[in-house]
């Protein structure tokens, strides 16, 4: 029987609360205990993954504690109602199932909602997705001319942008260098005008397939900007309904449109932040680079998600991540997380993570709606390194607040191609930077100059895959689903709606309909609206 | 005469800790009150910009106390003595003067550093690139084969990479729509290998000309991926000397090697961080868009720069926005602060900015090596509107923690195409989403439903420009770099120096000459290095 209680309402809240006592990083990291905790302190991830938190401010005791938690809050219990689909427990707010894993295997149940079998029916939308992606490749499905599709561009914002858009920068090189590269992806989100007119500028319009992403098919920028798409391919005396797809809810007003060439579905138990496997990436990925790398990427998400039902916290990554997040949060107190990805094919990476995080556990009530007394998710930022070496990892050594960093780093390059200066490869760099920033921060070094001086006991963990690959993009990407998640259910709020966003949208109408007054009319003659 | 102190010595630091009692903007920014603060607190920029703080969490006790801040901290006579390059008094850890206002302007005496007039000096390398650029796109310098450079490559790292980049895409389409672009720009910083690989692979590197950008000529990333170019320009049977040029000191190693069809001339007194305006940025610029352009972004900067000069905080934005920032950093408590351009031409520059601030103040010794005893430099994030709404905004309204925001604002787009939809542009969307977004963070919105209820009380500014051109991006650059420094003085810290950077390039060299024990080595096994 699942309770659903607030995170200070537990017993190991209290017994956390007791463990304030941050385990000092600068002794436990030192000298042979230090190896010691790097070999102990892993857990397996899939697909040839490791989540290693040696560097975590974290010891047996902490670790048990956090068992507890992970027990008491029935962590692994709420993760099976959700991919079982029992009932409609898990997004309140909306009263909507939460089926992102499903898009990507079985994890338990059957699902069935709607009078359908959701396992199938997006397994359904993935095969019609694979059909049509070939068909383009094969040059069967042409533009108004008759001529082969050679770009794909995507317009959608924030979930349908967001995740899509790294995934696509993450495999597109490998891709390149494994033949299985198929067209270039562009992406529209902005409802600034110069986004979606520089987009159009640079692609050969004539040549391009556009993928109009939009559960409801009402979202004000997406809607936009198919205006400015169909304008353009207007100009260009082409018809759109020849050059377009969309995807979208069965009951959207896209669904059935003569609009489009083709329609692809997802549905209401998808949230945007979560549909990077769903159509919504399915879409523009197997149209990229083919619908077999799609298909490796959710086989990668699989596994990881399988690995996330295990009830052993020292063998479930996604959930001790979460954990001792929650224990950096609400213990420790640090506000903010950063993202560090070792491999400038993650470039934006940590943006879709930002959106995956702060949308999800950006909240401030519960499951409820009744405000909760601690503090929920941390704001989350990063670059890849080693760029973000030389910008703002100043603060990190040296700032007066401490940030928790999240590093991600591979064995190997994507592309292979590589240098040896001073005797050894960029890779080999890339890689002693990693962990030589992981032991700066951990353990610092004394110097008589205080501005030479690095108090250390900053605290990281590190992923560290063989190669990024399809299969470890997808287990990455639901490490860190699982992990938001989990985290959510010890806060014990909905992070699968977004309410926050709504406010926002309804005073820009009235801007809009002139349907002002005072401060907002102000603000609206000041930008000259 | 200057004084020195710690911001905790100050009667002005007191009198701040007294005004904690925040000022409710739910109530301030209602009705009437809410127009006039719109009215009131705004103070005009250089170009026609304008700084508004209205939704900030002051009031006029605030103001005062403010402004007696900046009295007593002395900040406008320390941005004197910076500009004034009086002794060595402001890069203290390093002893350098602090000249990057020099670039773009003569803002007090002359400056002879090393027997040179700094400002002749800095003028004559923009001329010296001006004279280069010309001739490249004359068709005067061209590839070895004798045909015209159609495209620039910057290989560069931290402020070699960051600022130069977000200026090229700020006005990347400006440029295109205004009939000034020239050639596209790439650029290559990271280690990883595939950084390199990638962007080599999307250029035509026949008719590339490559920048290699390094203050000290030593920069590990920089000189590996020269040796990368170097390759590839070697397989392309072509000679890399005269495909390369350097931007450097004139005492590194670079300066005067033959291995360069030109050398342009930075120097000590410039932070890789506040380059945007000298030969760093000067070369790409110019190269991409012109010398015009290049000398018209410096004019917007030097007008900024003007304008911080002015000790009324009511007519010096760069000094107030500062102050803002000190008030909720150490009196309201913030830790973070986003940056939210509501112009997708602006992508990169909160990443620059995050490079800007948090190097620059992410310090916890004040400028005589001393630890102070209040926190200093925020996190800075952020990413373009309206994408931000999708993604991070949820928490910004509704989750735990208060975010102070700082959105910046057009009234026309760069490239004036545009859609009517629903009886609005694009562009007139884009500025009501900003304006409704600044409303609903400061006002919130009631509701019985907690999940729908916003609280509202979130401060936020503005800047606001007629259009993103040279001049609005040169002094909002200027504005940002000026609000830094302001900060550092304030905090007492050094903001010139980047201690925190080395103890990391130390430990990653002693990985790679299998220099290490215990951790560092299994963390280096981990990642089989």
């Amino acid at each position: 029987m699942i309770e659903w209680k607030n995170f200070d309402k537990l017993e190991s809240y209290k017994t956390l609360q007791g463990l304030k006592n941050k385990v000092e990083l600068k002794s436990v990291m030192a000298g042979a205990n230090g190896a010691k905790r790097v070999a102990e302190y892993s857990v397996p991830m899939s697909n040839g993954m490791v989540y290693n938190f040696a560097s975590k401010q974290v010891d047996d005791t902490v670790l048990d504690a956090l068992a507890k938690l992970a027990d008491e809050a029935q962590l692994v219990d709420k993760y099976a109602a959700l991919y079982n689909g029992e009932g409609e427990v898990i997004n309140t707010g909306e009263k909507r199932l939460v089926l992102h894993q499903l898009t990507r295997g079985q994890l338990g149940d059957d699902v069935i909602a709607d009078g359908v079998n959701k396992r199938e029916f997006y397994v359904k939308q993935q095969e019609r997705i694979a059909d049509f992606a070939n068909k383009v490749h094969a040059g069967e499905i042409v533009n108004e001319k008759g001529e082969k599709f050679t770009s794909v561009v995507q317009i959608g914002i924030g979930g349908s942008d967001l995740g899509p858009r790294a995934m696509y920068l993450a495999l597109e090189n490998w891709a390149k260098v494994t033949g299985t590269f198929k067209m270039e992806a562009h992406f529209i989100s902005n409802v600034d005008p110069d986004d979606a007119a520089a987009v159009l500028a640079g692609v050969d319009v004539a040549h391009s397939i556009f993928i109009l992403v939009s559960k409801s098919g009402t979202t004000l920028e997406t809607l936009t900007n198919e205006s400015f798409v169909k304008d353009a391919l207007a100009k260009a005396g082409l018809d759109a309904s020849k050059h377009m797809i969309a995807v979208t809810s069965e009951t959207s007003p896209l669904a059935k449109s003569a609009d489009y060439l083709d329609a692809f579905f997802m549905d209401d138990y998808i949230g945007g932040r979560y549909s990077s496997t769903s159509s919504v990436g399915g879409a523009v990925l197997s149209l990229a680079f083919g619908p077999d790398v799609f298909a490796r990427f959710l086989n990668g998400a699989a596994a990881e998600d399988a690995l996330a039902k295990n009830t052993d916290i020292r063998k479930n990554p996604a959930l001790l991540d979460a954990l001792i997040g929650v224990y950096e949060r609400n213990v420790l107190g640090y506000e903010s997380t950063a993202v560090l990805p070792y491999s400038q094919a993650l470039s934006r990476f940590p943006a879709h993570l930002q959106q995956l995080d702060m949308e999800s556990n950006g909240k401030s009530v519960n499951r409820f709606g009744e405000k909760v007394d601690y503090v929920t998710g941390p704001v989350i930022f990063g670059e890849p390194g080693t760029n973000g070496q030389h910008s703002f990892y100043q603060l990190l050594h040296q700032g007066t607040n401490i940030i928790p960093l999240q590093f991600v780093g591979f064995k190997k390059s994507q592309m292979a191609t590589d240098v040896v200066i001073e005797g050894s490869t960029s890779q080999q760099k890339l890689k002693a930077n990693v962990a030589a920033q992981i032991m700066a921060f951990a353990c610092g070094k004394d110097d008589d100059n205080r501005n030479k001086y690095f108090e250390g006991n900053r605290p990281s963990s590190i992923i560290v895959g063989e190669q990024l690959t399809p299969e470890t993009l997808g287990a990455l990407l639901a490490h860190f689903e699982n992990k938001v998640m989990f985290q959510g259910f010890v806060w014990n709020v909905n992070s699968f709606d977004q309410e926050g966003v709504q406010l926002g949208k309804v005073l820009a109408k009235k801007v809009l309909a002139g349907d002002t007054s005072d401060a907002l009319a102000a603000y609206a003659k000041l930008l000259d609206i």
